[in-house]
């Protein structure tokens, strides 16, 4: 063997219990029994022996305003890998006029050398011209099995009904899943004009202008155009009871909706826009955080099953200069925030609060993520086979959290001072020590593109035995 | 080792892999690697290596009528094991003016000596005295952690809202879980006396006298109770879908309600109780099957996550002798029917029309009741530790249904000529081989009692790893 | 001419137009058009001319402990007149072990001499023997067509659902409409035991005594067992959104499902019960008040049709004495509360505040309720042939309620400094005035028992014209 | 006086009595009494005296293709009135790049000189300029006081969700009602490429092309967009359950959405449009018709009072030669069907058969049109200052419907061979008989134009008594 892990209890969705794991060639190739000897023998005593955490939704290096998210794929995945996470699948996005295979050279061009995990994409159309949809059959031969779209952002990235059913219809053809950002972009930008042309411009109104009926609409709207057609439709950030009654409507009518939450929409509540001075435009995130009692909903939700992960959407820009640029104008303000490192540890506080089961929670990190963009069965599960992805969690440590303790490159977290308990101590990707302890102990650049599965398989997938 | 499974996939709800598998002394001791010698070697090239079945709804050597139940502890649990189970929760029912310990130990000396598999009880609560309730809490002293009671059965089991509702404050204080056969029995009393006195005596007449908003109206009551008062509930044999729009009303509303649905609602409809002759009697269930649309609505259910598990209700008497008791009134008609052997095969029927998941067939036949009633971990996984209940499934095999072929004591199924592709090879219990292509090769009464664990840390269990 | 109403506006649920009317023999003979010299000439300049109010939810001279309401028919139908209600269906209680003719012999008793204005009664069924469901056809005969049950009040008045849904099918048999008090009784009984048992005893914990959620579960009960059989129901004060939902779902299944709400649970909540002292005590409803949000979604529904009328569920004990018995206890408090007088003024506030139409308050306070419950068309309306039931309605005038100004037999008022704009000018019962500016000018006794109609005609009446 | 009606039976929303009815200057100057002599008497005995039905929706002298509807307003207006209407609103449609003012220009030339009975105009928007929102607060002032949009027919009539939005809060601000037809254009557009692109271009695929859920979604949408704005909605031509749900979840969340159904969605189904040889085309509206299961969903609702009105959607071309232009492609028959004439005597078959009752017919087909589109109180009713807008209807005569028996001046009626038992006998305008026995009597061109009021008024009005 490379690697053992002892004396740890492993925790999967099928089940925690005390085994031995041993690795070879970045795989994991024995679970209990006696391992024979190894390179490294990592002590896991104490802790969860758990698989590493996938983030389905980030936006690394990624053009907003003149600039560029502030995170690359280098700080980016270091800052995932010091939360747990071993794999993310990034937004790479079209620019206008240019083809998807351009964009995704770009995306490969930017995680060259620098990626600390492994990582796939998302293609997001900007520009669903004839020879994009001509395009699009091509993607999953190269491993990209989910396309986004944006239902809001008008005049920007906002497309069409009728863009979206064709989508829809197409991705059904070629086994690949369609992700909305849905929210009604005419009303917002109506909402937007008539707030800003009565000089309300201070951070609080990107509530009252993204209203929960807003997003409710859009996703009911792009469920109903999936049903249309028998597509496969994947909600990113749901924020509300509203929207989330949209999707069990779909699921009781039989529609393949899935849909996930974020961080922020647990944690934060359209109050903290109205944070003193500037401080709310940290929370202006699409759809802005909503109430308490959303919150409450949303984890009931992860509790009974009805929703697929918890991502970050870590779509970040320093609050000290490029959240500044809408300081007389919330519309200005890049929609966003951090997350990326924090979302395993913040997640993981439900469990200690009873939301959500210990299964439910590597389940909603890592498993289901992985079944659902077909990553799985090498990413998502600790089963001989896979990827040596392992996250070992000390359910016992605690942190604060505070910006400086973060590996981010910007300048503020939207979870300062809080406490955590259970903090990663180890993390391994493909075998090798990346983390330790919180230090990023790795190299940069041996993460790799991962070729995901056709998402149209791994829900149901059934492989065969060899005969 | 003792035993090793070579060449298998291994399937569990964490993951598809290629494994072999280390027994010793009963347990699953090693997955992977280089698995020591043993004394039997299982080869299970070309099929799958999954977790032994759980039944969690049997009524084995049951009063009904002047008699019993035609299965007892032996036929029962070989024809449960010839299906792929390897452990059943058999409802032990308490007589009237009987203690529930009184039940348990008549229980015990049913099981005693003759039980092919392991077994555990839920007990039917029919007479809520005072002393009942003083005795609840030593019963998950016990491994007794769930109780049943009817809603329906006027006359004989039905209790009424108040002990309902007690038991549902109380239950919750000691960890258990309450049961509830949800059906008006007040409607269905009244209905049945009109159509009796219509004439209307057919079995056909089963399905009117227990109508859909019958079984919807008590779900929705008895989730209403346990809302109340905090409790946590358990839906038996829910058959429709006026009854799940209750179940998911309920859960987004933050209730902990559950629910199973049983194989015969997925097959088979009201339509069959209008069979030639006396035939319908055989589909005298209770609730009786319903529509097409709802065995649509239930696959729904069960690939979205909203019913915990299929269980069987089996629960036979003769058609010969028993059931004809009623030729001339179907009131008299025994309510119930096989299922005991047929339930896996019947629901991997689902795997392959694309209904549900391979890992969801495993989840819903294993996994998730071992967890919903405190059995897991040693039952419903494969994992380093737990027992070794193992079912070797040929995917490719096929089985045309027939009463001949099948091993309880009862002469009919209600599957008869169905083909099934995919069915148990091999069957381990706690290692040892119990089942070899459809033959018993056990030993009747080796199988144990299970000591359950209480169902409220089962469904979110936090263990701690060792330090 | 007897009498002319000249220079009026006249409300009705088909319009609003100026015209004078003419009575004669009490009867409304003429509308518009040049009226015939009368012997009494009314100026109405100024104000509305309605039909005469009807409350049909009155509990007079009703046993409550040791004694009765404290309003007999004589202060009640007053008070009842001075509010602009010329009519009212009490609720005639059968005593336990008495027939259903004897409680309304007893009625005729205590209305006789003293009522103001007409009456009609409900019978509520205490006691539903083999006898009283025989004597059931027997009541529409003599004008009485509907009969109240209670689900709640457990060891009392509560029924069980067999009696229920026999009742439901026996009144659709003959016509006649079940009125239901929907709450689960046996949940009350639990509840108030348990905070008993705390020595949470005062008044305030009426409300979590009796959840919104056990109301709607009763009330969604109900609505099956109705379903089930094709009958008709009434769910009498509904308070909250939990049960007007299960009425819209079973309106939207088809059901005949009609509800009322009454003005507490417009203008109180569950907070005026934790006034100080002993003061909520007055507030102790059953059920009891909910929140604003409730209050808002009641507003609604009658706005968009979704309920009846409004009544007042006048149930008046003395806070002095009678409320006294519960100070120790709020299980004791003999729920109720007065309203008879102050009901008609109070909704007509949600015209000014614009909740409701000048058309829909008629047809609240007047008509809708005359039509379900078989008045109409003597009753409920402005046409040539009904009964002279007309209030004359001065918009602009104010009247601060205090319990002085008021005329039952109870020494307080729920609506106690409240301002109303709008109150009654002149009351006339079957053309003769017996309100004058608030005094009533009338000659006690001379309100008639109402014949009421079979329910089942009065929704839906096609009456032929005469060839 | 000019005219009596004697001996009839007055029906209106208030009641039904026996009246006689005297009219004076086109209008109703007194009901009951001793009516003085008059120049024209009409004994109505045997029949029911109601107000004159009224039809909200309507296209006349439309363009459709190269040419125009069938119907001007001169055969329209006459088929209207034989069919017991005497007022009708018209779709004024406004021409790409025209004004407003010169959309209802043209209407008014359409109209003038052949009228045979009043009318109005909601005005169709197509071209939503900023000239156009300029436009807009000057039309209540000309007495238009609704608009409608298009949500489907891209490329044509349909706008889009910020030109909705925004049209919804300029109407909120005039006092002006919005209407949509709420399918979603998008989806429709994809599924006709899609059908004619497989060759699927009989008149059936007129269904699968616009699905219940794509009228559903749009519903929804609008309903949405008006709740962020608190804007008011008028939904034209509801068909099925799934829009439905829509209103109704609408209604229970306090929007104010009404919604309509029309005569076709009662009587027709997407069946239909499977007639042998191109017949189904005589079925292509728009939407289609859908099943049996909508037609009872959509009279339950009528019961229930949750639609406002049955609309005719009289859009007619004629079979022989306009609705041929499709016969080899389904996507260009010229959608819509008569039913101006039939509309009334069809809905009175729902009154026949229970579904409705007698109350509900004259609400549904008179007042409550006149009520939300601000006819009301000249129109809608039968009271005192109304015009004498007057419906005898005669509830035992029998018509077997041909289209050689009705008026209007297309080839084709949907309701051929249908008995309809309850007619018109005779008709007035403002007190002029204008159909005696089917055949019309008036003078065309006599019909008026109608100023309505704001819409805003009438639902909730508070007309002030003169002091």
């Amino acid at each position: 063997m490379d690697t053992v892990i002892k004396n740890g209890l492993i925790v999967t969705v099928a089940g925690t219990f005390a085994a031995d794991i041993g690795i070879s060639d970045g795989r994991i190739v024995q679970i209990g029994g006696t391992v024979e000897p190894a390179f490294t023998t990592i002590d896991a005593a104490g802790c969860y022996v758990m698989p590493g955490a996938i983030d389905v939704h980030t936006h690394l290096d990624t053009p907003v305003g003149d600039g560029f998210t502030a995170d690359d794929f280098g700080s980016g995945t270091i800052a995932a890998a010091c939360g747990g996470t071993t794999a993310i699948v990034d937004f790479c996005k079209q620019d206008r006029g240019r083809t998807l295979a351009e964009a995704i050279d770009t995306w490969d061009r930017k995680a060259a050398g620098k990626a600390a995990i492994d990582y796939g994409y998302h293609v997001i159309i900007t520009d669903p011209t004839e020879a994009v949809f001509e395009e699009l059959p091509s993607l999953p031969e190269r491993g990209i099995t989910s396309f986004k779209v944006f239902m809001a952002g008008k005049g920007f990235e906002m497309i069409d009904d009728l863009t979206l059913i064709r989508l829809l219809d197409s991705a059904r053809q070629i086994g690949a899943l369609v992700m909305v950002h849905a929210e009604n972009g005419d009303a917002v930008h109506y909402l937007q004009q008539k707030f800003v042309s009565e000089g309300k411009v201070a951070p609080l109104y990107q509530s009252p202008s993204r209203p929960a009926r807003v997003e409710a609409e859009a996703t009911a709207r792009a469920i109903a155009l999936a049903e249309v057609v028998g597509g496969s439709l994947y909600v990113v950030h749901l924020t509300c009871e509203e929207a989330l009654d949209e999707v069990v409507r779909g699921k009781m009518r039989g529609v393949n909706v899935m849909a996930e939450t974020c961080t922020q929409y647990l944690y934060t509540t359209k109050d903290d826009l109205d944070r003193d001075g500037f401080e709310g435009a940290k929370f202006v995130f699409c759809p802005p955080g909503r109430t308490i009692h959303d919150q409450e909903v949303l984890w009931r939700a992860l509790r009974n099953g009805l929703l697929e992960t918890v991502s970050s959407d870590h779509f970040v820009t320093t609050y000290g200069a490029q959240k500044d640029v809408g300081r007389n104008d919330f519309t200005k303000i890049p929609n966003g925030g951090p997350g990326i490192e924090e979302r395993v540890m913040m997640l993981y506080q439900g469990v200690n609060r009873g939301h959500i089961s210990l299964a439910q929670f590597v389940d909603l990190v890592s498993t289901r993520p992985a079944r659902v963009f077909g990553l799985y069965p090498s990413k998502g599960t600790i089963s001989v086979g896979a990827d040596a992805d392992i996250l070992i969690w000390d359910p016992n440590a605690e942190l604060t959290i505070t910006n400086e303790r973060l590996h981010h490159a910007v300048d503020y977290t939207n979870y300062a001072d809080r406490v955590v308990k259970g903090i990663p101590k180890t993390v391994l990707l493909r075998g090798r020590v990346i983390v330790q302890d919180r230090q990023y102990v790795g190299s940069p650049g041996e993460g790799r593109f991962i070729r995901r599965h056709r998402t149209s398989d791994s829900r149901h997938p059934v492989p065969k035995p060899a005969a």
